[in-house]
């Protein structure tokens, strides 16, 4: 039987500033990326999230990116290696000691913004930062954006991880997201994100705006937490795919 | 055999800014109070000073203050106890996943700052902070300033603790130190600090001002390592502390 | 012809984070209360913000806190005295060149959050708050609670000054407020709230829970900006003080 | 008569740690840029140091760099252009008010760190951050890198500047400063140092390793701050100079 994960991030709530409707998104997700106070999050957010996470039986996983508030972690910097590999491992640290603190345990790691798009580009960061993060929990499941650069680290490193989609991005024919300022670049409607996403589960690959098929590993698909109609389009993919007969559950990591 | 550990605040540097010659105080501590990015400290200085630490074979703690790297945890903030919970929660769990990170781990944990002076004064604050240290990291030795608010509250909490004094700070007769602005109330003579510490540690008490002795629990010493003098000091009580037959070692906790 | 001026708090975003409508807002107000990056704000919301208010005839007011993003300026910090005025000399500094490069000039200072607080129980910090900023910008017209601390402090140093009263919370006979946690603090009702703003401006007097008169010098009343219901009510006290014949205008302060 | 202006940057402590020994520096320079809060400084430190420089004599420059004090500004950041401008237009503003406050005035500006080099080599990030700074502060002096595209930003605007160039640093032919890594490329003899800007500033043109000249502008030579040997090189040079029949004064800037 098929089975897929439901992913978002969320927890990027801070102080006084709220962001996304978690909760309602936690009835729709198995697994949730939640900010670990580099880009986003606060301890009170992060601790909220995790209990809510954890009641829900929602999977959580350290989502770690530039130590840069005003910036949400889009900017990208030229921080040394060495030290962008500590921050990881603060924030991962971060992570797993607030979710034990609420009785949960972090599962999965997911790079946030700007770094995770020059993970996705660079296999050598990628490891670099994967190896950072391992050090601090060597049980973690690297969630990887499918048929990159970060696909790649994981499989050189031997480590478990999951293989991500996402649900309202367009694909060009070597597996890269259709640039944002292209017209189709961003799936806007419900109804044809959930369409698109059982096909590509079921053929086990992504499915390219030109048809083309790249048969990938997907082992969870991406969902947007910070729109306004993130939690239509989660719902409406979530029917999608159980009507499609796939069944919804958190992913196990491949070794 | 009489034995004592010897304690220090460290790893307070913040990016391009150093304060402290941690290296130099590694020779001479059995544990070092790490700083955890709240009020100093970041994800390079924390990983520096865990990994000199460890090798040195000096004890590890989490010292966590008040979230305002600007006043360095001195000034008092009126932050909600639930929120000031989920700081120490995240504070005490980076440093906890940093330490793993370098092969070491978190033995104790020292309250920084204004937030230890209100807690040496408010049972329910210390009780509280100490509790929230306790939910993520169960087997911590909380170190508390010997016969104040602190340690009644790790009584009643039962949880391993370890009662700590002043090498260079002059006490009153409740046991409170006396106020910096008094003379003598800041010992800047080494040999007069080693001295009293070997009087104090051999009775077994606070020995006040006036000459009073006040029967307490001693595990540790607490010197400072932020002055021009620091070093000097902590040679200083090291030797006398060993030239009086009193062992070196860290504590192990009170039950 | 009586006359009064409108204010409320407003460009409290930060990076990635809204928060109010800022531009419905400054539809109805006469003045702006614009956060300058210590409890909220940041460079970019500062110059959206002043332009806007510029472009709509709202007159700008320089609106620091104290330097505290996480806790939104609302926790009270023991900051010393000095570093404390060089801090409002800082935001007002920012304020003003930001006002200056959109063509906009910075009229009025209002003190934010817990730093308002204590500023109106206390003359003698409201006074050295006052001074800095005046350091700054001498031409401020300082906005004061009215019959608190603060206005005793603006009389005390002569500088100009306007008088403020809540148009949605209810006041205690010794002109405080009733405490949020009692019922009939907080005025939901929009109506209401415009009909006593009426009844306070025309009798040149804040009217108190008990029905109790004290006279004081009414010259703005503050809308928040920050609530659900904020365009609501300040579209009703807009209209219920047109309609009972009240001019809206800026202030120009008292000498 | 030949005249030179001598300039450091400083004010670049923050909170509990310093950074620099800028009295000394401030006996022997003519101009200061001095942090504003982005990179380095606080308003404590903003305070302290205009007032220093003042009471010296000693010109003030605002020294805006990247808002990111865990990195000192020496990270690239992809900050959007537009923002980019705000977070000078911000640190501009602040420095220009925190003069005003201490009766003081910023009579220059200087870009610190990444940004700096960043835009020595494009001219219209340059222009763009100029305009900005002088959106505050129109008649601020822009120093610029001698002969490089900063130095072509400030001729295309037309503004009143003032052309550097390093006391301590080795030039390549194309009057880019020799790489770091290279052995040479930081002269770390006083007597050296100061032997060679007598000889560029007599002869009015960027002498190379290689001993070609370049002809340009040097109104101000740039001493480092943040060295052991700071003091030492800057007194050095300063001696040589006068000893070189060379006037130290303040620029007046090139229209």
């Amino acid at each position: 039987m098929t089975s897929v994960d439901l992913n978002a991030d969320m927890g990027e709530s801070f102080g006084p500033w709220t962001m996304g409707d978690d909760a309602a998104l936690l009835q729709i997700l198995t697994s949730a990326n939640i900010a670990c106070g580099g880009h986003a999050g606060d301890p009170d957010v992060m601790a909220k999230t995790m209990r809510m996470a954890h009641d829900n039986g929602v999977g959580i996983g350290a989502h770690p990116g530039f130590m840069d508030l005003a910036g949400f972690g889009r900017n990208r910097l030229s921080v040394p290696r060495a030290t962008l590999q500590n921050q990881i491992r603060y924030q991962v640290a971060a992570s797993t000691g607030m979710a034990r603190s609420v009785g949960a345990e972090v599962r999965h790691l997911k790079l946030h913004g700007a770094l995770a798009n020059m993970a996705s580009e660079d296999e050598g960061l990628a490891r670099d930062l994967y190896e950072a993060a391992l050090s601090v929990a060597p049980d973690l499941i690297v969630m990887v954006l499918a048929a990159t650069a970060q696909e790649r680290a994981v499989k050189s490193l031997g480590c478990k991880w999951a293989g991500e989609i996402f649900a309202d991005r367009a694909y060009n024919d070597d597996a890269t997201l259709v640039d944002r300022s292209k017209p189709g670049a961003v799936i806007h409607d419900a109804e044809a994100a959930a369409m698109r996403m059982v096909e590509m589960v079921k053929a086990g690959a992504i499915i390219t705006e030109s048809g083309k098929h790249i048969p990938t590993q997907i082992d969870t698909i991406c969902l947007h937490g910070d729109t306004a109609e993130a939690v239509q389009i989660a719902t409406a993919v979530r029917k999608g795919l159980q009507d499609g007969g796939i069944t919804l559950a958190k992913f196990n990591g491949n070794a």
